[in-house]
């Protein structure tokens, strides 16, 4: 199942970043079990990482494309989590996903279906989730999007 | 135990709703192992949903009310996760409870107790559960409160 | 190990607070299989409660020291859930940490390392944990900080 979610990140023009340690006493994920929690990826792409609010300065499209970054980065760590091995994923359990934005912004499960299509996409129905869509007025370093993943693993 | 359960939400004039599927690339629960994780419920009543702000447009009595109402639909997810038997509950384990307010709003457990005092009046000792409540500038559609769970089940 | 952490503690200067249970429906902790869930822990402290906003009325180290306070009352929780034996904690798995700030405030990170560094110095290896640190624009009682946790437990 590794060559089938590796072949079809391919066919989607998906490289997965190598990503940053965090320069911090915490780690990128804790494996305990059959369950992978991996920390709150943002929205960093091959460009840097998307700033903003939304309902001020970014378009819930926007918003949805750095959504799917936030996927993408949770990914990569799911990958090295397990050493390289994405078949090992025996489902997306659950995501938390914080959308930046203004007092008036109602949008938020639109910004974040940017990252639950990416997963069902990547994974078919294993990628399927439950998920907690939610505003905040600020998240770490200026960001748009933050979500954190729990992982069922083989 | 499902019929105490039933009875006593039929006691309490409680008539669990039938949610609405998200309608988006997410679904409403996951179950893994003895874990049911319930995705973040809205707090939609029979009048509709509960939309607005603590401290600027709502009470703290019409936010319990509301968060009342995410525990319902978070019972009704359950219901249809567990096949209609909620006597398969074997405890609530934690709820993480958003509530839309303002920035000087500081009664957000007072609100999130009607959802706690629900689930205790609902399930008994086997409702107790931990919890985090905290505050949030914007919500989905512009709901009130917004309500996840995660259940241990039989 | 137990006596090592308690060591660790007393050589830090730290002395465990006895935590004052929650006056309402729900409780502090809650254990299922190895995992135990702590809820959201405010920075109360020796002389009260830090409360205020990062970037307003508080700047980063004093949200660093707050977030201290949350991790030092989230271990008083655990050893209370563990019967008094803090050797029984295999490792700290998760942090979901809110900083309460104004919406230009960036560096909700380095304040939640104020939670994250008191973890590794009194547990090692086994206190390093996946994390999620996002803002807030308002937490119970005026807090600056709120952490909730997921340890694994032996």
């Amino acid at each position: 199942m590794s060559n089938v979610i590796e072949t079809r990140l391919e066919s989607m023009g998906i490289t997965l970043p190598v990503p940053a340690a965090p320069v911090a006493n915490y780690v990128p994920f804790v494996a305990t079990g059959d369950m992978l929690f991996i920390s709150g990826q943002l929205p960093i792409g091959p460009e840097g990482m998307v700033k903003g609010r939304l309902g001020a300065t970014l378009t819930a499209e926007e918003g949805a494309a750095a959504a799917r970054f936030c996927a993408i980065n949770l990914i990569a760590q799911a990958k090295i989590a397990l050493g390289g091995d994405l078949g090992r994923v025996k489902r997306l359990v659950k995501l938390v996903a914080f959308v930046a934005c203004t007092d008036d912004f109602t949008e938020q499960p639109k910004v974040v279906n940017g990252a639950s299509d990416l997963f069902v996409e990547v994974f078919g129905d294993a990628g399927r989730h439950a998920r907690s869509a939610v505003g905040t007025n600020a998240l770490p370093l200026g960001a748009a999007v933050e979500i954190e993943a729990i992982f069922e693993i083989a």
